[in-house]
């Protein structure tokens, strides 16, 4: 936990930002997974974590913006409460550790919310994206479920994304360590892989670090041979001579700053020619948007930048053909990389995802596009010093989306179509890293790791 | 996944277990963690597992009983969903797997279930518990949110349970897989410890051995000093000389059968004479419960046996005087053992639990005690071949408790709380294994692991 002093004067600064009314936090309940009592691991709300500092399941908090009142909300824990679950502080006592004074049963909630509407006030609250929420909403405020999206306080979100995009140096040490325990994963996992051994294998090298360390796992790990599945969750494919292996993963630490990083490395301890070519274009686009981040550049420039190396390097190949400006502009190379560059990363690996992308990263004049690839980039808008973004870019060869647009004829006086073929079964490459923002241009988060060939190569001699 | 016909078979047995209507069974959806694209991993309903074995998330499932008609409810995956979460079988041939003809998109569920309604026919359902199963419902049959858990099916839940009490000979195969790298979890768990370490890294490899294993964990990794906590989930203490660990930690498989292992061992290479005395106790407690494990025994009396060999050791010990049998009867072990012996255990570690315990565990005629200890009992009724179950009797000193007694003078004339500080800081033992109900006794679920003190011990030579 940070200072007392930390999150007062983050609720303070919020004070001023929003006008009038009740500011309404609600952290998290535990979560079920297959009955009640048997539950995930507890991960409290983040932005709750931001300015109350708790990590307790159960709890709400209460900002009176015009009076500067705060309150705590929860109960005391019971004797049952200490066999099954051990002393706790008073509620009370939590509340002071963060620098709150006063503390409210959860059964004088409704009132207090329902009278503060019934003065006319309003009462803020941010998008729920736990279902739990919603129904608490429904309970506290009488409101129709289906209306609770429209009532969300779009003054509260710019409020909060306001506060937490800019990183302090007390939240880049945790951001560091949380970056350094992923990379103590990744170097591990790379280690760890040997032909004939199934990727779950591998999984259990990178989950077990993450947690000897103290955390847990920021998102699900992705570690896969099939690497052109972005999102690939499936651990069960055996890790066979020739492929390659993508593992995207990372810790958050135990005061749950993430770390996400990934690395693209071959089952067998080399490379083959084949794989090098792929892997130093995506290596030449991670490298090409480091370079070029800093205060004033917008991210959707880093992300065309990253298309561009893409497009020249398969150019290279012979993959593609024609001009690379206009096949960025057309969105081409969405057909290998048909994500975003990356996205701000702080308590949330997609930080503050919960309250709306386009807040975060887009402004007014500056909207969300349609184009595959395009319309998955979190962040677009100019880049200012104290942001924590991840740099992520990567070339797929994802059969069924070659095949559809193969059947569509699309782009093809740009799609050497009939070159794809040696390319089945590749699977995908992504180089990932972590940077802040300065001054003056950028700054890895955590200490380098392999990276290069000749790095990756090296750690399995 | 079991063959086909197991699940057809399955669903044909309960078709003539329920009167009339529609079963509606509520497949679980991602849970989003800190944002709604942010999941924990996926666990799916057991019931619908046990019934329609298909393991992805946002389905569900009817059975109309009169006419016999089944359909998995579903939407087909888009090339958005190909892109990030990989290619996957349309719904009709997943369902065909588990040898369900006819499917239903999502949006056509809602009429169907408020026609069978409006036709005066039953829509059952099983209780809720997570938050969206109950939005679920209410949207689809617009019942008040506060009227829904009265609306559950008695006729549906006892249906179920009259199924899933009774392990079939596929399923023993499947508990003694989850047993197996649960005891591979411990250990591991005991050979990593060591003094000067911290919790949290035993728990890495604890945690990192079930998933090496292909499944994940099958409840939340208990791993503490501090083993007087019944469900501690702390892992930040540092394993000091002269301690003893409680480790409670099991893993589910792929097919998600839970194990559920407890041990107990010390941060050095050998118990102290204290540790011993106590251990021996519970040890024996948990051989005189399996030795009179059959059918036809209530497990009320499997309880009651544990708590006679606590109160009997501990009367060795000096730690209470007087009549056993009376002290049984008053509860007066609670104070050592507050928690029941155990439970059943199949798809869930306690199996079946979301379904309501009373149902599970009692019967008309038996209902539950409120007596501390005996109100966490979970399963009371008479054993039957087919039952699989825990065995985990314990002792534990737990200060807040034995303080509050002693400062009520709850049970003095039994109790020598005078001779219980030289406890203070002992934690807790706890030895649990899982065991089949046989036609004349009981079988071990897994391969034997160390459990007297010499083969605890000798793991750490």
């Amino acid at each position: 936990m940070f200072s007392t002093n930390t999150y007062a004067s983050r609720r303070n600064k919020l004070k001023t930002q929003v006008s009038e009314g009740l500011l309404l936090f609600l952290g998290n309940e535990e979560s079920g997974m297959n009955y009640t009592d048997n539950t995930y691991h507890f991960r409290q709300d983040s932005t709750f974590l931001y300015y109350f500092g708790l990590d307790k399941a159960g709890l709400a908090a209460i900002i009176d913006v015009e009076s500067g009142e705060e309150w705590i909300v929860g109960d005391e824990i019971t004797i049952d409460d200490v066999i099954w679950a051990g002393p706790q502080p008073t509620l009370q006592e939590q509340a002071a550790r963060v620098g709150v004074v006063k503390t409210l049963p959860k059964s004088a909630l409704e009132a207090k919310i329902k009278g503060s509407l019934s003065a006319g006030r309003s009462v803020h609250f941010l998008p729920p994206y736990r279902p739990e929420h919603t129904l608490k909403i429904n309970h506290w405020t009488d409101w129709a479920l289906s209306d609770i999206p429209q009532k969300v306080s779009v003054e509260f979100v710019r409020a909060v994304i306001n506060q937490r995009s800019y990183k302090t140096d007390e939240e880049i040490i945790e951001l560091n360590r949380a970056v350094n325990i992923s990379g103590q994963m990744h170097v591990n996992a790379i280690r760890a892989t040997q032909a004939g051994k199934y990727e779950y294998e591998v999984v259990g090298t990178v989950h077990g670090t993450a947690r000897s360390e103290g955390g847990d796992l920021a998102y699900p790990i992705i570690l896969s041979v099939d690497g052109q599945t972005l999102h690939n969750h499936y651990h069960g494919n055996r890790l066979e001579s020739g492929r390659l292996v993508l593992g995207d993963f990372g810790a958050e630490t135990a005061m749950h700053y993430a770390g996400d990083i990934t690395r693209t490395w071959p089952v067998d301890k080399t490379f083959t020619q084949q794989q090098k070519e792929i892997y130093q274009i995506v290596l030449e686009a991670n490298i090409n948007v480091i370079n070029a981040l800093r205060p004033g550049i917008t991210y959707l420039d880093c992300h065309n930048l990253a298309w561009r190396t893409v497009v020249e390097g398969l150019k290279g190949l012979g993959l593609l053909e024609g001009d690379t400006d206009e096949m960025v502009a057309l969105g081409v190379p969405a057909l290998f990389m048909p994500h975003g560059l990356g996205h701000m990363i702080g308590m949330d690996v997609h930080d503050m995802e919960n309250l709306g992308e386009n807040y975060i990263g887009y402004r007014d004049g500056l909207e969300r596009s349609k184009l595959l690839g395009l319309k998955s980039l979190r962040m677009a808008k100019e880049l200012e010093t104290g942001f924590v973004l991840t740099i992520e870019p990567g070339i797929y060869f994802i059969p069924e989306l070659i095949q559809l647009w193969e059947s569509q004829g699309k782009f093809q006086e740009y799609i050497q179509y009939d070159k794809l073929n040696p390319y089945r079964g590749f699977g995908g490459v992504r180089i990932e890293d972590n940077y802040l923002i300065t001054k003056d241009g950028a700054q890895l988060i955590g200490d380098p790791i392999p990276k290069t060939i000749a790095e990756i190569e090296a750690l399995r001699s």
